[in-house]
């Protein structure tokens, strides 16, 4: 039969005209492209988000590794159930007050953001962020087609007055929200907002999405609670809170292996169940056990010496921000995480003027790509968390640079 | 402020009402259900689809841990690149004879078919699958809103006569395809198909997805040439080979580290790329080191062993149905992998048999679940890979017992 398919010519076949509109209206992330530019090895980088690897519970994961094979054996290397590993889901709900039932584990937070938006969003459907908000989640959500719309942040976070003055008509479906230190602000959402929030939502049958990542690396202040928190003790039910929260074990042990969770009410877990069987069957089962082998022990110990070692860079990175920046020059002061947010002058393009950073071996994000519709064109991200005393110094001096003579220009 | 919103009363949240229309066209998995009744330690299951424990390389694994955790200290636990560890996408590559660049690795193959989903399908694009197919890819495709068209398989396969027939006017977006050892039936495309189902559907620009988790696992017969070799041979350029191929290690190694990877042309992997930044992120990282420590010459030891472990099964298998089951059911004969398919004479429900089989103390899966657009209720599948000679020889005499009983029945 295969000879009667005569001489082969293959229909030119349009690959790119074969993706689905969904692809193509994915972008490469900006923040990305900008990476590769300044991963030169002679530039000081405050652009990524990385965990300091020097910090790194090596010993402690390579004796939890050998654990977790000694004591599953062969099941460490199973497939395993899509929910998670029971131990660990066990206690990541006894932290939060609630049954292991309402844990659902993922390969990284961010896994946790895309299984939200394929359960949650209908194209249309209105999503409200935080302008900025963290660039990861609207690369989740795109695929399914939210519509966003931008809610105010001031120095306390979301200004709930202006979301109230919003929300009526709206029909939205989601609010996301990063409450603890903010990626890419470094802001955090005062305690009392965090309850109007929580109040406000529920109210008008939007959901809260919490993410918090970085909410255990508090190095000041005053901790606040959990949107989550508040949910549960308005609803009185964890499985009628309206707040989803989601975390991670990435920025207090490791993110390279990828262990996050997810906690929401039992009829959105068990959409989270079957979406995730059709996107990965279930997290690394190893993975989970290595975590489960250091929550107990290894964890408080490496959250506290993370908190002290980003304490010490970020209180070194304003001094230097005060010491040598221009007038005119607007930053955040973070209580905790990996970032502080610049704002420049009106008419200061820091998209345009990153080549005369790197010139000068220094290199930060530009804050325009973290704003869903557009906008922050003076802004911009830098992280202390990955960067030595030397580097920031240096970084800091040359950046300050840069700025004036921008400035100087106007 | 807070004091303006007065006594709480949250709006009544009907938490389900805020599901997407995709998620609540999801279903939880049929065969999940199955096998959670089918998980008592005293039944005999042949309805797993599980790789056997017992032949994991404990001791290999373990030590290429440690030289991964050693060779590359704390970037084993950083974050990575989406594209996946550079070495282990070089060593791909140069096993399918095209650069790393055409090369995704991804989070087991489940999410290779999530992300193809994501990145191809539009809602009501006609995918054409095999009747029966692998129930994971219906999983992962469906939130994604293809149109399902089935194409008929015989003893070699796709029937590719009807599928010349069908595909004129269709307008398909997609082929998918398991050509070797098939999930569910076992069987496998006959080479002389092989050339012309690439041709068929390169001449009405149709995408070939070729899921290949069990071609390495041959242990009777001729090996064919894989699609995606056919499709380069045609096209003489991996960037405009219209076959997508997807493998992975968790049937040759392990599938408890979700290593897994996609073979396609330029354009699909640079939108995987991006679909996956929004997925996951990244592979974890260590795992993917764990695999690149294993590939030279762990896997082909590793793959031998569990080739003649399955064979010796699978023929046990086979042995025992000829001598315990009634006449009047139809079997197939495995050339490789881990299952094999029951037809039993029309009018038998293998859904309604099953409890009368686990009765018995011994299970399976039916059939149905694994038709897009239902049919095969007279269809089981049964997997031989995770049993013992006893488990075979008790357990399908005591199918034959069920099946016998069931046949006199009509």
């Amino acid at each position: 039969m295969a000879g009667m398919t005569s001489p082969l010519s293959p229909a030119a076949f349009d690959l790119t005209g074969t993706l689905s509109r969904r692809a193509q209206s994915m972008n490469a992330s900006a923040i990305r492209e900008i990476l590769k530019i300044t991963q030169r090895p002679d530039v000081i980088s405050f652009a990524g988000g990385l965990p300091a690897p020097e910090l790194f519970p090596m010993q402690e994961v390579r004796d939890a590794t050998l654990a977790a094979l000694d004591r599953y054996g062969p099941a460490s290397l199973q497939y395993s159930t899509t929910e998670g590993h029971p131990p660990l889901r066990e206690w990541i709900g006894a932290q939060a007050g609630i049954p292991a039932g309402n844990v659902q584990i993922v390969t990284g937070s961010q896994q946790g953001l895309d299984l939200l938006g394929k359960v949650l969003i209908d194209e249309g459907d209105v999503v409200l962020v935080e302008a900025p908000t963290y660039l990861g989640a609207l690369q989740s959500f795109q695929p399914y087609g939210p519509r966003y719309v931008q809610v105010p942040t001031d120095e306390e976070g979301i200004d709930v007055d202006a979301l109230e003055a919003l929300l009526p008509g709206l029909n939205a479906k989601l609010l996301y929200a990063v409450p603890n230190f903010q990626n890419p602000t470094g802001r955090t959402l005062s305690a009392a907002r965090r309850r109007r929030l929580v109040e406000l939502t529920a109210q008008h049958g939007v959901l809260l999405l919490e993410d918090d990542p970085y909410g255990a690396l508090r190095f000041t202040g005053e901790p606040a609670p959990s949107l989550y928190s508040l949910g549960l003790e308005l609803h009185g039910d964890p499985d009628r809170n309206h707040v989803i929260y989601s975390s991670s074990f990435s920025k207090t042990l490791v993110p390279g292996l990828r262990d996050a969770w997810v906690q929401a009410a039992a009829p959105i877990i068990a959409k989270l169940i079957q979406a995730k069987q059709g996107a990965d069957l279930h997290t690394p089962t190893l993975n989970q056990m290595i975590v489960t082998e250091l929550v107990q022990d290894v964890l408080p110990r490496q959250i506290e010496r993370v908190r002290q070692a980003y304490g010490e860079r970020a209180r070194l990175m304003l001094d230097r921000i005060r010491a040598d920046f221009p007038d005119g020059v607007d930053y955040t002061t973070p209580q905790g995480g990996m970032f502080l947010w610049l704002t420049l002058p009106d008419g200061v393009d820091t998209q345009a003027l990153l080549p005369r950073a790197v010139e000068r071996k220094v290199a930060y994000v530009p804050g325009s790509p973290f704003y869903a519709l557009g906008g922050g064109q003076n802004t911009m991200r830098l992280s202390y968390s990955n960067a030595t005393p030397e580097q920031i110094t240096q970084g800091i001096r040359a950046l300050g640079d840069t700025l004036r003579e921008a400035l100087a220009e106007r």
